[in-house]
């Protein structure tokens, strides 16, 4: 078996970089210098047409996305390791909190980060755009903190790769200027989840 | 065996309510009324506190998030009707594809949607932000035509639910008003995939 991971330190690649130190499967870290654009350009034309880290080669086997990556991870390796369940309800809710993280989340992230982040020129800003991503990610912290109030973890109320992958998220939110403090059920599980040792690898 | 497939027509439900007729298993239908505040307020408060179609709800289990819905149906009913590949390799691409349509190339229509569309306030429209949005847009369905290109299907060159999905959403990129004259392999997936019974339900 081989697994290679490229990545760049804080990236989308981080939650990938926690799911594979949590199921302690060997594998091999390609470092991708996104600022080298000839670099970037030779380690993508082999494997990432998408041109976005992290990608995983699985043997044969290219994956892009980290939520993609996340699910094959976790039904490849994750099950046996009591770390993703196995297929069923809490396989179909695990796979629910990891695509709403990516797809509802980053989506409001985004449109808050284009339209004020220091790194976008500024003739892309727009004050009444990034409020309303700001208002929509707060809308959404809400429904994360509602399922988390009174349970440990996310999934059948066990630790598993989902709570690596959307605890790194929440970090990257709160990395991003997004006030955390009226959240109490999410800063609570955060804290047990980063205190597990693999999520010092992020 | 019972499912509810809450919806709306010209929705993010539409891929869901293809795939649900390609698998051709028995469900019920909710019509969500996302004009009637009330009606959406009551049918969400018990289905799906992110308040989006679509929703399903299979037996005691509540999945929200169409590309979740997509790959737990296809693990519970499509591997057994050859509609979805068994756990593996193949998975991990069919999953890839059904991620990066709704994280990657969502996201990217999403900053074209609210920063140029009509249905979004004048205030929050920028010109420079919607540019960088279609820009993007056109990177991302290259990549999808260079996939396509030479192949009948996404995965294993054989139709699958992941066609059904991002044929769905291509149709919606299309009548967004992008230009998809330069993509001649989409262009014909698209129509073979058009061409299905189930496709006429969206």
């Amino acid at each position: 078996m081989s697994l290679t991971f490229y990545y760049a330190p804080q990236s989308s690649a981080s939650p990938t970089h926690w799911i594979l130190e949590e199921l302690a499967i060997p594998y091999e870290k390609v470092l991708v210098d996104l600022k080298n654009a000839d670099r970037k350009k030779e380690v993508f034309a082999k494997v990432n047409p998408n041109a976005k880290v992290p990608v995983i080669v699985h043997d044969e086997t290219t994956i892009f996305e980290s939520v993609a990556i996340a699910i094959y991870l976790g039904e490849t390796f994750g099950v046996e390791r009591g770390l993703f369940p196995a297929a069923g309800p809490s396989r179909g809710k695990a796979i629910q909190w990891l695509v709403w993280c990516n797809v509802s989340l980053h989506e409001a992230m985004s449109r808050m980060f284009w339209a004020s982040n220091d790194r976008i020129p500024k003739e892309m800003h727009n004050a009444a755009l990034a409020a309303a991503g700001k208002a929509e990610v707060a809308r959404l912290l809400g429904i994360l903190n509602a399922e988390l109030d009174g349970k440990e973890y996310l999934v059948d109320d066990k630790f598993s790769i989902v709570d690596a992958h959307l605890c790194s998220w929440v970090e990257y939110v709160s990395i991003c200027g997004v006030d955390m403090t009226g959240y109490a059920a999410i800063g609570a599980w955060s804290k047990r989840c980063l205190a597990r040792p693999a999520a010092a690898v992020q």
